[in-house]
């Protein structure tokens, strides 16, 4: 299976490497400015890559991960202190658990006596690792999927939020490319819009045709359009299945479970967490209400209002058909089948 | 049971009265400035009522309604050409049925030879018939809620919409008034974010404590807190209960059966379509998808991008628990409950 071959089209669906290595510093696609402009960004030191972390150029768990791993192979290139920068770095933006995963493996490189060239070979590595997985999960989720099929995604999951080709936004690739997926729509996902501004410019860059729609118009579309698929990422999934991710993505399994539509859960085995029971345990992030309260700078509610802007929410696995890792699919999750793949805890 | 009266707060909950004729003319508040400013503005002819119908300085069916009836009367006042005057009016919004049926009250006492000071009357008459309803319906649907409740509305429903006082959100008045509602959640209804702008700007001008969220919190709200009503308005009901209303409706109530919320539709009887059989005979209109792509007119999605923009959508009749008109409440409706109340076919 050629995910990367030219269709008759002509177009590559796979062009987007927003984190690149260029041999001594690293560049980074400044997600901030995106869909308006392209603007790369060049980090030189391990300063400038916690800076880009901290200030949200790249987003996006794995994308961190990869990101931190570099800086800190450009720590040891300049000769800086190693376990400043890997304080520095961890730091940049304290919940990401990819972030302090690369990070950790990195440490234990440095702590074996890697020089810089054995660090920026274990970058490459997790950066390797990570567009692997997402092939393979690519492979394994476009699998589940029949011919001719519309799938509606939530978020970005995609080349931008990993070392390429995304985990949900992966198996829509793949299922593009195999001739399975024929619609494709996507939420613009408030209040951050990702799915407007980031999954839609994703979609145009690499030629797959996508529609956007109102997050509160997913089920108006199940009932009045053709819909077999819901695809989604997850940035944490307990131990029963349950699934933390993106703020909306329970109300579409809601939905989808009310109409018949399958919901698929994209997302690499570091993002399982077994000591996690279920969702109940998961504590969920709220930011700040001003997120809600304002567009692009500019007030849109009245002084003095309040909001509730919690970020991620967390789906049931009684709602989940498939979750897909690049160990395998797992269908109709629960505690017995997750625990059969992924052991009895990890870490 | 005195709705306006002051509560131990000092506070009323129903001071705006967006359509205000000032005896030779009619002052609109704008609608496209709030929350950000309160301007008013004058019509001083047919002309200028059909004009601010246009550009959305008045919006909202019994609203839009009224402001027209008091059009007919600027032309009568001013001499012009009665029939123009209403073919203007009536073109101005050629799919609002609430227009259409104040027009026709309005010409129908043309016909009968009615002068400026008897047509005067008649728009008098329609305005306070349509904050009577509201009040009507205020009591019957706050008298649904449990004390202590927390309720989540969509859209505005308000005084911003009808003569004042509202429908949904007059539900939500009249329970705050009654201490039956103890918090109030508002969806920001997107693209439009009639509920962040407008909905709260009404809630924080009563004095009524509200809380914004995403569209797409919804679900997470019900599983997360405790919650007893959703509570929304309606653009057309069919004979079989199935009510269309702003996009996100259906997916509110998919979500509030899932969690055992109930959900209560607040309209006019005019809304009640007993010719329309069912929500399958409903055309849903689509808008522009410019309304997703752009933001207060800048771009935020890529060049080139499609949307789906549809206006409404159709809350099927079972995922209702009560509709309320100012004729009364018809809980669980269907075909036979709608007809008692309604009758076998109107207008």
């Amino acid at each position: 299976m050629a995910l990367e071959s030219s269709l008759s089209t002509g177009v590559s669906r796979d062009t987007i490497r927003a984190v690149q290595w260029r041999g001594d510093h690293l560049r980074l696609l400044d997600q901030r400015r995106l869909p308006h402009e392209e603007i790369w960004l060049d980090c030189r030191s391990s300063d400038d890559v916690a800076q880009a972390i901290r200030d949200l150029v790249v987003r996006g768990a794995p994308a961190i991960g990869i990101a931190a791993a570099w800086g800190v192979v450009l720590a040891a290139w300049c000769g800086a202190d190693l376990q400043s920068a890997l304080a520095k770095l961890r730091a940049a933006r304290p919940t990401a658990v990819n972030l302090m995963w690369a990070l950790d493996r990195m440490r234990a490189r440095v702590q074996a006596g890697a020089d810089a060239q054995a660090l920026a070979a274990e970058a490459q590595k997790i950066q390797n690792e990570d567009l692997a997985a997402n092939r393979r999960m690519g492979a394994l989720g476009a699998a589940l999927i029949e011919s001719g099929s519309a799938v509606l995604t939530h978020c970005n999951t995609g080349s931008l939020a990993t070392a390429g080709f995304g985990t949900a936004l992966g198996v829509i690739r793949a299922g593009v490319e195999a001739g399975r997926i024929a619609r494709v729509y996507a939420g613009e996902t408030r209040p951050w819009l990702q799915g407007a501004r980031l999954t839609m410019w994703e979609l145009a860059r690499d030629g797959i045709p996508g529609t956007l729609i109102a997050d509160s118009a997913a089920a108006h579309l199940m009932r009045a359009h053709r819909l077999q698929w819901v695809i989604v990422g997850a940035d944490r999934i307990a131990a029963n299945g349950d699934t933390a991710n993106k703020i909306g993505t329970y109300q579409l399994a809601i939905s989808a479970k009310h109409h018949g539509v399958r919901f698929m859960v994209v997302a690499p085995s570091s993002t399982v967490d077994m000591g996690t029971p279920s969702g109940e345990a998961i504590e969920i992030e709220s930011r700040d209400p001003v997120e809600l309260l304002s567009h692009a700078g500019a007030r849109t509610v009245v002084e003095g209002a309040n909001a509730w802007n919690p970020v991620f929410d967390v789906t049931p696995h009684e709602l989940i058909d498939a979750i897909v890792t690049e160990r395998g699919v797992i269908e109709k999750p629960d505690a017995a089948s997750m625990r059969r793949m992924f052991g009895e805890g990890k870490q």
